[in-house]
């Protein structure tokens, strides 16, 4: 990456809980360039990029996981 | 990225405190080829990639921040 994005990256957000399919996750604060924080998952297997909502349960239950370093 | 790493990727995490220059975040979970959930930050200015620890206090506090949607 060569710097911050000059807009939002995501236009949708992920619905269902797909926890247990995330590779690595990307946490973009909130910038000058996107009012909102952004969560880009890429997902194991296909390597797909998706945005997850940062209100979430889910999405926050996920982090948490990642955080503690359990493993799944 | 194609695929997920062979091996650990952070040698040493940062200590000081660098929130505050923090553009973005990348959370690896644990895996097979790294027991540990790994966080690279990437910073903003230099662009530079310095590995967080996931126990640390104020990384946590960081990450909460992020996902809590608050700019800084």
């Amino acid at each position: 990456s060569l710097g911050p994005e000059l807009h939002c990256r995501c236009i949708s957000t992920e619905r269902k809980p797909i926890g247990r399919h995330i590779e690595k996750v990307e946490l973009i604060p909130a910038n000058s360039h996107c009012e909102e924080t952004e969560i880009i998952a890429t997902l194991k297997k296909t390597g797909q990029e998706v945005c997850l909502d940062p209100e979430a349960p889910w999405v926050k239950k996920v982090i948490e996981k990642i955080m503690s370093n359990r493993r799944r």
